[in-house]
């Protein structure tokens, strides 16, 4: 038995209050008398296993901690802000050692706060241990003063003054000129940097926010000047080549649309789970959403004197980033692609109305709507058409599908076309893999998306496992016939099937020209485990 | 114990020293001694549950035959021709009852022959209880005196004078006067009539001979006159409608592709076996190729004076064809597709160098490459652009997929787009299902095609069950890049693996945009059968 005085605990009172449908649900006795001996019990509902550990919570508001709490408060009345490093605040990042997060220069314990939190116990989470400026940046509605006045209330001190600025580093690393990154990000890989928005946060907006964009970066990134940029477009054989400005770039008509790109690897962690394969271990979250601006490819194209071809003709692209021997990233499309209007391809100068950030691309980036990611190609340097594919690695060395048998020792990769359009796609973004629900309704929220601009007429989901399927319901953005370059999202709202212990939710989508996802992922396994697009499985129990 | 003279079995010897790879084997022990007891003994192995009954061929020769043959045989010695009717022809259509064919007027016997047919038996079984000049005329090298001269020798009589020439009917019934068709089709529904090739002649060419190409018809066929047929083309708001002769269709510039048409019901017996569906019982034949060659839709849609236009509007079309209330058959296609040089949409008067067969749409048809059967409408009265899709049941109350879950009191047909562009299919013709197959080395051969003129880039077989997989052989007819309007034939030659008594075959297809085909066929079950593109299975036996 413990001794609680309510005024010691005003976290705990107003958790009390808060009967939310949030994943973590804490339940505590109110203390209605003074000093009256009283246990408080809690329960703990759910957990995200894809955020930071915060799986096991048992011991939260352990004795040890109400004391360490209670000092905190102390200091904070008498006015004397303790002093602490970023790696002292990255350290406090789950229950059990509390959860702290800066803003500016300021520090604060938020633990009894985390369950309250409007936007969901988890959204706060992601910020647990480090700044919640890249936070606030994705959700405007923080910067209020009532939000800060409330945020003041958690204060234990201050940021040490060395640690204020995070520090840049110049070393002989070539990834060490790299951009910083959004710590929302979960990280595949640091060199080349290589990263996905966590589920959670992936379908919250119809469009990525740009810091939490999915990034693919196969060299480090170059740091270019916009002011000295120059785009060289080769011109048909007889006549000169452009080397265009960005300006001059942004002299062509100016041409918005908005585009999924998807990465050939996204949910390529599910074929490894089968055989062994080389790549990242992407999850479900190589796909994102963005507004993009810039000048059309084919405008580009005929200034420079090129028409469309009798004969297959290809439009290479390479890239500013290299690595140490100068081989520069390079992609191709095919012309009739490249020329045709409707296709919509971009010289995008603009994301989601900034221009490009570093890491996708700037100053200017391709953009093929309906095409596989690796032909979208960054830093663009140069652009010329030429009777072959681009002969770069990612042409004709990657990016390609075979048959489950071929393995290392067997492949031809000449034997297979690049990737080019990808085919139907969809995934469960909620509830995630190994999460508890409570019984009752369960929501179900996903995204689904197809290349060649086919449209996404259909997401069926199951509840029990395959058996029987629920259509759901597509949100409200439309596609446009035959330009469908951006993902659907989509939600079913339906009973947890009574007496059930646990489910296994599958969604499945279908796009315009009928194409559908394949049921299981070992059949479409190959070697480099791309074009993993099997129907999605999540596996989650349901609270008594 | 039965006597047997050499002289009088010739066929039983030939048979001997056949050792073929054919599906039919006949095995009889030599007779070397004449008088001397013998009883011959057979091996039968496999047969072809697709065709003509003779799964069960124990009773193959037995006395009664053996002296009905003789009796023949006799009767043609001494020039005495036996008189037969077609009904006595027909009922001669198995082993057991002897297998008889005509050509002109002559009727022969050639059960003896069937085993040494060098086309294979199940070929000459396609015309048992028939005449030969259907199959004459999709086999050409038949008409050689070598040939004639063979059969002559197993000729047993004449048609009656009666029956020299079949009758036509006219009568009250509106199918009446539907054109004959070629004995070789698997009919599924007679009125309207419907009707696919066997699996055994559907790829034994890359182009679909006219008199087996699948015939879908939803109403009687209209019996039209090329001299006097008009076609109408409604003109734009304001603008005088055009009215086209064949001539005049003729004298817009001739167009000539190779298009592979699919019913969105093939494979539908596959979903039945599942459950239940309103529909016909295709097997895995509704689907063939031709040469087309007719006027671009858009050359005559602009002649007649429409553009493409900014917002999405669709051209309707209707057929000739109508039911005793008058409605007629109708479709749409987007009219972007229409006026898309590329999609090469034609109206067709033309199918493999003749005109259309009455069957296929005499004089005029719409091909729209890459698109279901169901738009492609024969016996073109009317073509128009409109706002909205056409209005016909066709095109808004049937050929749309659904959910599984959907039935048919559930059903809004509103919610679903009308199919267009058809998914990845493939199929296995060779070896069919519940054949026996020789141990060492099994071919496996059939069609891939993919919708939207994307190529066909690969073929997966597996010989168990789809645990482990072989890369299939395309065949040479190359695929334009997206224009591969036509279908991709494939062969797989593999070992069988030792000790295997039954192999279970699967193919399944992967196409330019690497869509694949689903593992199995109840999730995408659907109340009208439609888009039936799971992998395909073919379950054999091997011999011992």
């Amino acid at each position: 038995m413990m001794l609680l005085h309510r005024s010691v605990v005003p976290g705990l009172q107003r958790a009390c209050r808060l009967k939310s449908t949030s994943k973590l649900c804490i339940q505590a006795c109110s203390t209605n008398d003074s000093y009256k001996p009283q246990h408080p019990s809690f329960t703990f509902a759910g957990g995200d296993s894809n955020t930071r550990g915060w799986r096991v919570m048992g011991a939260l508001l352990g004795l040890g901690a109400v004391f360490a709490y209670h000092d905190h408060r102390c200091r904070a009345a008498k006015k004397v802000p303790r002093i602490y490093t970023r790696e002292e605040v990255k350290s406090h990042c789950t229950p059990e050692t509390r959860i702290w997060v800066t803003l500016g220069s300021e520090v604060f314990d938020v633990t009894e706060f985390v369950a309250q939190h409007p936007g969901g116990p988890s959204k706060l989470m992601l910020a647990a241990g480090g700044p919640l400026e890249p936070f606030w940046a994705l959700y405007a509605v923080h910067n209020q003063p009532h939000i800060r006045e409330l945020l003041a209330e958690y204060k234990i001190g201050e940021l040490s003054p060395e640690d204020k600025a995070p520090s840049t580093l110049k070393t002989a690393d070539p990834y060490a000129d790299d951009p910083i990154r959004h710590p929302a990000l979960n990280v595949n890989s640091q060199r080349p940097f290589n990263a996905e928005p966590p589920p959670g946060l992936l379908t919250d907006k119809y469009i990525t926010p740009n810091s939490i964009f999915f990034t693919r970066n196969h060299l480090p990134v170059p740091n270019l000047d916009a002011k000295t940029y120059r785009l060289c477009v080769v011109g048909p054989h007889g006549r000169k080549s452009l080397s265009l400005s960005l300006d001059d770039l942004r002299r062509f008509p100016k041409h918005e649309i908005t585009v999924t790109l998807q990465c050939a690897g996204n949910r390529r962690s599910e074929m490894t789970q089968f055989k062994e394969v080389k790549g990242l271990d992407w999850q479900i979250g190589a796909i994102s959403t963005a507004h993009w601006a810039g000048a059309r490819l084919c405008d580009v194209l005929a200034k420079a004197g090129h028409k469309l071809s009798e004969t297959e003709a290809h439009v290479c692209f390479e890239g500013l980033d290299s690595d140490s021997t100068g081989t520069t990233y390079g992609a191709s499309i095919p012309l009739a692609r490249a020329m045709n209007p409707e296709a919509e391809v971009l010289l995008a100068y603009e994301m989601n109305g900034e221009p490009l950030p570093r890491d996708h691309g700037f100053p200017v980036r391709v953009v093929v709507p309906g095409v596989v990611g690796a032909r979208h190609v960054k830093w663009l340097g140069k652009v010329s058409v030429e009777l072959e594919e681009s002969h770069s690695h990612w042409q004709r060395r990657d990016y390609k599908g075979f048959c489950p048998s071929v393995d290392w020792d067997t492949v031809n990769f000449d034997s297979a076309p690049s990737i080019q359009e990808l085919p139907i796609q969809s995934a469960i973004t909620e509830p995630q893999n190994g999460e508890t629900i409570e019984s009752g309704e369960v929501t179900v929220k996903g995204y689904a998306w197809s290349g060649g601009g086919r449209a996404v007429v259909r997401v069926d989901v199951s509840l029990d496992g395959g058996l029987t399927w629920q259509t759901a319901k597509l949100d409200e953005e439309e596609q446009r016939p035959r330009k469908a370059w951006a993902w659907r999202l989509w939600q079913l709202q339906a009973p947890v099937p009574p007496g059930k212990k646990e489910l296994n939710i599958i969604c499945k989508a279908v796009d315009d020209s009928y194409n559908v996802q394949p049921d299981t992922v070992s059949p479409i396994w190959n070697l480099r485990g791309v074009l993993s697009n099997a129907w999605h499985r999540v596996h989650v129990h349901v609270a008594p």
